[in-house]
């Protein structure tokens, strides 16, 4: 037994989310302190003049830009919040049917018998029966789904607060704004950290009600939450990140490149529909996915746990270790945070990546020693955890191995994402100089970039992944995706800073704003996109580890003993699982192009049609651009979902287990490096742009300005990369462990009654 | 044992090779009849005026233009000869210094001992020393080495010689200037696969005299063979691709887009380097590289049966199935190509693609019987193959099964290859349509389609391992290996095709010949594109089945019984090796892309300096050109070249036999989606613009003519596509087999030396 009573776990972990979710709250409060008006009574005269003179803005005390401000974000939370009830209207048919799946193949196992059985792992005790396991994991899915749903909506709800906020106080000074956009990120960070875990911790301790001391149960439907988690992540990313780029490169292609307007133009059609899906796409979209990935890691660690010695000799601390190792991961975030918002002060422009930059590595330094107390007080000094059949003898400190590693892994592949993508380093300078020969040549670097900035991650990882493995088996990776995850709510803070300064920046442009605070907002919304590719890199990378350590519980709860490449039944699993992140992209890179040339025809349909547009005397019609996004991202959403939610359950119930094993190692493997590939190409495409519009080097001035052809060339890119890093890119991790959860759900079904064409033939 | 006895064995090879060398110096014959004079007089003229009127040139007997396609032809040929004699300097180097490694890597396995020791495999036998093996290996690598340039450098003669005699036809008919690209083509896919055999052949039964009955030892040396054809391969691919790519992107970034002039015009600076890279990188690179392929499935296929029944029991006619199967594979594409050249006429545009795509079915047809023919004359009703420590019992129609599946699966993905790359189906007409909201949506629909192209072939591919893999394991995927690649000769002539009618339209263009004759060569050369992406699909559905005959050639070398990827050591193996096609590719995208600037620095800075060049009256340094993509290529090629080199010896020696089959399984399902999505993304881009510009339909003249917005957004992105299609794409398989074979050759050592990394820890 560990130091840390049951009873002191049983107080700390909840404590440890509240606190979490009353400094959120906190945060909260001290954005709302910026007042934003309604403005209800200068609509009309809005509405006439859409483009003023610059000088007129620059009071602060303006009410007509505060209520102009109001105006826009009124009409972006509205858009965000409708679509996302429309969504989460489809997604929750689809729960309700995909439940009722799992219910029926789990409750097949045993051909929904009522009677206790023999445990899986241990023979000699009796579990429950496999119905009950069929019923409580599926409401453990449907627990999964709403806390994701949740997640991504309190997230787009905080975000599209902040923006105008954010906007106003760029009035001031970009410290003042920096702040606003970075607490209400923190709001996001901890709200979804602090409640993914009291879930989590609450419904492991009511499915014990129960379930009593069959531990194997209980953390067997504890893995329907992830699943649940990461269902609602697939959609929410792949319909927010459809939204989001058809929005955005319809926009921009009439707007910027036909037109010659700037960006986020209030006389652009879409520019309502592209604000919009920022906070749909990558906000909720990504908090849904983040969300997914930290439930799948603490379900795929407690399910290895529960069939460990920690399960069979009831050490409830021990047992919680991933439980613990999240509720320290909120206190150090905690103090973290302080470092940026009330510690070190936002003086200049060129402060904001480095202050961004040092979270991620402050963040890192204190919770290698919060890993150390926690494993040093809630594990026993020496204990075994299942291998694949066999026991392996662990100490504590090698876990403390296993999740340091895997968070300072996260840190390796934050740091060489910012340097692939961020505009200070070569790499992307050197993309924006081959701007000069043009789109085609800017292509061919960007992509080149892409596929090289997968080295560094991918060893990594592998280092990651052989000293966990090795010290500790699968519990090992799942505690190092855990580690990665652990500062989940310092990276969505970063992360969620980046859409909000975005969208910050369109508000300011709509609301005609003066250029010096145009570009005060740009300057954040650069950090942003690097910290929102770090933000990626970290989903991805964790992703890898999370999948593959459901992989090795999917294995485990399938009895398969070796997942042998020179098996035929699993060396085309995995061929074909390596095919399938190609397949996905497909679809997500076509439905954008698609749903990008229905917008691009509407909005040059507005612009040749409503009279006045272009002059800025008429209103463009708004709504018909949002509702283009809309129906395309529900449409569309459905066929690459179902290549996800599908391919586990024909490939397990058609070509067995082994195949399935193959699929999911595949999968992983291939689909890590589209996906980090994609969204770095993505990313260095837009900071190129932005490296030479900025102009901020004697380098990048020879590029530029906005409207050269070195420009043009990098909008070029730009366009091409939005798909690839909103929507495919991200999209691609929810993919690897989206299948390997599924695929651990639904492991009694397969190992009863899969494989049926290998027993046919 | 089977019907055929030794001695018609030992009669039927060689036959069979000299009837392929015998036909494919007929086909020759045939296209040297058409004249070409020196024109040596008429040169001063000729550089007086480089542009003539279009009417001046229609007479078929003008002197003048058969002189000035006589220059031009001599300028390509002395380019290719040049530059090939260049790199097969440098590479002589490589292969020296390569040849050591090899020879002292395996002479320390025994420590340089000359006793002789107990075979591998049986251990009753008493097989030569590892020192012989070692030197026997060297001198095969040299070998296979040499067989490989020399099918590289003909392939170029040959091609070289026919360019200029496709243009002087195509003043008579369409049909005539078909015949002769495609004779010419099958001179060299005829010369290609006998003087392959006939090289393997003759080296066998040379060994022979030295090893008598240790078949082991024979065979293992044997597969230095596969290496040396391969390196060469890789070194000819990649050095050969940078080139082409570098000056055919240069020329058209300048000419193109900045001058507006048509391609191939003579007031390029670049055109001739363009023209000659179609030489040296489609045609040698591509040739040594279907000439490894087919060297590397000979070998595999050779040592795992050494180690079968057929070695233990000397049968030689089993044995040699291999090479049965390409001797029959000889005579049925000789049948095959008198279908295209003498009993069908090509009268008309419209039937160029149907009668190239019919010579793929016919010789599938074809082959099938003679597969089902050489498996019950050739082998013994019943055998035994080795299948990692066990024996499998095979029949002789399991073995007709896995050769036809196979060559079957070869057809699927050629003819899946043809629909998504050829303009006469939707996919290509979808992205020339994306053309009209610019080169943006271009470029995202291209990589749509390239990743969707992945599916079809990846389950072709799938289903030929799992049924050859089941039947007769390892043994298996080599035969349904050398089964695609049977047809080769058919294979090479109609992708060999279209460089040569490539070329054929550059010279047209240059020696300024009508506008009608123009569109022949172009109509030709549409055709070529997408028999070029049917070759590359070939070469890469082969690949995949090579390396995985190869990786399960290494297995069972290297002694180890399974590749569990739920072992760490595998696990990361797996991790890096999907993510070394990104490595190359980054690197050789980057090398073309460099190498590309310069050349439009050098093109853009002759058109500024030399007076009278865009009007024509002055002559480019089309000299200078030709050294910048020499340079270049030559310099370039050794990174990638490096990677692919270093990366086995490095694994295996540090890491061990398990983290190297890792490394393969992981580089083999990764890399054959990147290599299959990059070409055929570049091929569809290619015609897509090609379909603009020809204006055949009433939807692709909405989008044109030449010079028109979505005209120039296809020019990009056929821009973009170069380097992936032919310097990035077609590469990747090399990585893939020949990491294999490298693997294979060291085994002995890596086996006894290596994991050196592991045994320290």
């Amino acid at each position: 037994m560990g130091l840390m009573s049951e009873a002191l776990t049983q107080i700390l972990i909840p404590l440890a989310a509240f606190i979490g979710i009353g400094f959120a709250l906190l945060q909260w409060f001290l954005v709302s302190k910026v007042r934003v008006s309604s403005g209800s009574k200068l609509e009309s005269e809005h509405n006439d003049k859409l483009i003023e003179e610059d000088e007129q803005e620059e009071g602060i005390d303006s009410d007509d830009v505060v209520a102009k401000c109001a105006d826009i974000q009124k009409a972006i939370s509205e858009g965000a919040t409708s679509f996302l009830f429309t969504e989460y209207k489809y997604l929750g048919i689809f729960m309700v049917v995909f439940g009722a799946i799992i219910f029926l193949f789990l409750g097949s196992v045993k051909n929904f018998s009522t009677e206790s059985e023999p445990c899986t792992f241990n023979k000699e005790k009796i579990c429950k029966p496999a119905l009950a396991n069929a019923f409580f994991t599926t409401i453990a899915f449907f627990l999964g789904g709403l806390t994701s749903a949740l997640s991504g909506f309190l997230g787009m709800k905080i975000a599209t607060y902040a923006n105008a906020r954010t906007t106003l106080e760029a009035r001031k000074s970009i410290g003042k704004a920096f702040i606003i956009a970075f607490r209400s990120g923190a709001v996001m960070g901890f709200l979804l950290a602090a409640n993914g875990l009291l879930v989590l911790y609450i419904s492991i301790n009511l499915f014990k009600l129960y379930y009593g001391d069959d531990w194997e149960g209980l953390y067997e439907s504890i893995t329907g939450y992830g699943l649940g988690g990461s269902s609602m992540g697939l959609f929410g990313r792949v319909g927010g990140g459809i939204y989001t780029k058809a929005a955005d490169v319809g926009a921009d292609l009439v707007g910027k490149v036909e037109r010659n307007i700037p960006e986020d133009d209030p006389r652009n059609p879409a520019v309502i529909a592209d604000n919009v899906g920022d906070n749909v796409g990558d906000i909720a979209g990504m908090g849904s996915d983040l969300f997914g990935s930290y439930a799948e890691s603490s379900c795929a660690a407690l399910f290895v746990a529960s069939i460990s010695s920690f399960g069979s000799s009831h050490d409830y601390s021990a047992m919680s270790y991933p439980l613990i190792i999240s509720s320290m991961g909120i206190v150090v975030c905690l103090i973290t945070t302080l470092f940026a918002t009330d510690i070190f002060e936002i003086k200049n422009v060129t402060e904001i990546e480095p202050s961004l930059k040092r979270q991620l590595l402050i963040s890192t330094v204190l919770m290698t020693v919060g890993i150390a107390f926690v494993s040093f007080f809630a594990l026993p000094s020496e204990f075994t955890i299942f291998d694949f059949g066999s026991e392996k003898v662990v100490k504590n400190w090698h876990l403390f191995f296993c999740v340091s590693i895997g968070l300072w892994a996260g840190l390796v592949i934050g740091y060489t994402t910012e340097y692939y993508t961020s505009s200070a380093y070569s790499p992307v300078q050197e993309v924006a100089d081959s701007c000069k020969t043009g789109a085609a040549t800017n292509v061919i670097f960007g992509l080149a970039l892409g596929y090289k900035s997968v080295i560094i991650p991918i060893f990594a990882i592998a280092a990651s992944i052989y000293v966990s493995f090795s010290l500790a088996a699968m519990y090992g990776i799942a505690v190092a995706a855990l580690g990665m995850l652990s500062t989940i709510a310092t990276g969505l803070a970063i992360d969620a800073y980046g859409p909000i300064s975005d969208n910050a920046g369109g508000i300011a442009e709509m609301a005609g704003m003066s250029h010096s605070i145009r570009e005060r907002t740009d300057a954040l919304d650069a950090a942003g996109n690097t910290t929102a590719a770090i933000g990626k890199g970290f989903a991805i990378g964790s992703a890898a580890l999370v999948s593959l350590a459901l992989f090795g519980a999917y294995v485990s709860r399938a009895g398969i003993k070796t997942v042998d490449v020179l098996s035929p039944k699993v060396f085309i699993g995995l061929l074909v699982g390596a095919m399938l992140p190609y397949w996905f992209s497909a679809m997500t890179m076509k439905s954008v192009g698609s749903a990008a040339l229905k917008m691009v025809e509407e909005v040059r349909r507005q612009f040749n049609s409503i009279p006045g547009l272009m002059e800025g005397t008429a209103k463009p019609d708004y709504a018909t651009c949002v509702k283009i996004s809309t129906d395309a991202s529900l449409k569309e959403m459905i066929p690459p979902g179902a290549l996800v939610m599908l391919t586990p359950l024909i490939a397990g119930t058609f070509f067995g287990v082994e195949t399935l094993a193959g699929v999911l190692a595949g999968s992983l493997v291939s689909g890590v490096q589209v996906a980090i590939s994609a969204s770095n190409t993505g990313g260095a495409w837009d900071n190129a742009k932005k490296y030479i519009e900025a102009g901020a080097t004697e380098h990048a001035r020879s590029l530029g300005p906005k409207g050269s052809d070195a420009h043009k060339a990098a909008v070029i890119g730009d366009t091409v990369g939005d798909p690839l890093k909103d929507t495919s890119g991200p999209s691609l991790n929810i993919l690897i462990k989206l299948m390997a959860v599924e695929s651990l759900v639904f492991a009694p079904f397969f190992a009863t009654h899969g494989g049926l064409l290998f027993k046919l033939l």
